[in-house]
């Protein structure tokens, strides 16, 4: 694909994140009602989480009718052109429904079922991380900056981050404590933000398992395209989501691969 | 204290925390420059962090001479007023070294030794949290809530954040797994946004172990101005530090604390 038509399309992707968080942000943080009941249902994430896969639908089958959409919310539309949008308007419901800034607005374009591009938007912070062939950048508040993955460092230097250690059921619980104790140090409840940090070079090591192929596919061409390298635990393709890991380095990747394999 | 006093100390107080974030963003997700060898030292944090006391302290000194503070760099300062202001420019250095806008100032004023009023703020992501006897509210982007705390639950129903598992060593770990156990969710990564949320409804139990005064000084008077209840693990004074909890409620923080001592 040409230049051209990825700058087209990135900032029709950006396009897409704008318009979801004007559906999303209003659910966020929404005031409680001050007469509901412990017992009664208060769930505004899902009323946000539609809205904003709804106006991007729209957008894209408006603009680009011919493209393929997977949304986590309204499944999957087939296209005609080999490009698939990749859809999670509110990726890390948990933090939303406590108020926490971390869940964010995951786009991705595959071509031919390979990530192109994609965008991390978090409205409320105003973050904005996105990548393509070209390489990767953060936007916040109408600055734009280059992303780059941080110089290298053993894995005893390594900083990581990840959810929860409780999303690492049954023998993954030991595989994850395995790598957790041969580095420096593991930063829980971050969401899709510990894939954009490990871009950014504030974190050497991401990682989250049992991940949905929307969940991964707009943050592999952000870290890709700040240099960093993206894996499943098994040394697989991770643009379809499982087990993932992601490091600055691929020396990096290999020791932490090691360590995990035990 | 008469009702315009407090609403002027409480101006002061957030203009103290506008006054830091000016010093201490600059130095958040700096660059990192591209020539730094992963041995070099690059600590961004405790820039910011000292400028951003300084700031605060110059003007307290000037404002009012006669008052006491006790600032996380710089150490204790006496007073003649009764009064002392509690300081924290950057609370939660992990996260802000991360690239995470989980860390906050926090800025607190004791009369005669016991919490008056208190602010956090979090100037990347726009959020202000204050409280005073006259209540508590949520500031952002200009627009102004009053903070009040969710409805009451059950231990078994209730959500609770804190900053991180490893953070209760030896016996407190397993007094923080029993409770974790007894209750819906328990969120990670937090730092101060933890006590914030539970203030604004939207966690029933906020908690972190062997906290120093200044990180939870300025967190008191925002939970008690919400309708929240404070205490240590053992029901004492939570105003100087310790093993803090908070709840919703008085009869959650008894379910709690019940739990926790077995």
């Amino acid at each position: 694909m040409k230049s051209g038509e990825i700058n087209e399309l990135t900032g029709f992707a950006l396009e897409l994140a704008e318009k979801a968080a004007a559906e999303i942000l209003p659910h966020f943080r929404a005031n409680i009602p001050i007469d509901i009941k412990a017992a009664e249902v208060w769930d505004p994430v899902t009323e946000g989480d539609r809205a904003g896969e709804r106006a991007m639908r729209q957008l894209i089958e408006r603009r680009y009718p011919s493209h393929g959409i997977i949304g986590e919310e309204y499944g999957k539309r087939e296209g005609s052109s080999g490009l698939t949008w990749i859809l999670d308007p509110v990726d890390g419901t948990r933090a939303f429904v406590i108020g926490l800034p971390t869940w964010a607005t995951l786009i991705a374009l595959y071509a031919d079922g390979k990530p192109l591009l994609g965008v991390m938007c978090q409205p409320f912070v105003g973050d904005i991380f996105y990548g393509n062939p070209d390489g990767a950048w953060h936007r916040q508040r109408g600055e734009e900056r280059r992303l780059h993955v941080a110089p290298e460092r053993s894995l005893a230097d390594s900083m990581g981050g990840t959810t929860s250690p409780h999303l690492y059921r049954d023998n993954h619980a030991a595989v994850f404590e395995r790598l957790r104790g041969s580095m420096k140090s593991m930063r829980y409840g971050l969401d899709s933000y510990s894939f954009c940090l490990m871009a950014s070079g504030h974190l050497d090591i991401a990682m989250d398992p049992v991940l949905q192929i929307y969940d991964i596919a707009a943050l592999i061409p952000i870290m890709q395209g700040a240099g960093g390298i993206v894996s499943t635990w098994t040394s697989n393709d991770p643009s379809q989501g499982g087990n993932v890991i992601a490091a600055s380095s691929n020396r990096l990747m290999d020791e932490a691969l090691d360590i995990m394999r035990g």
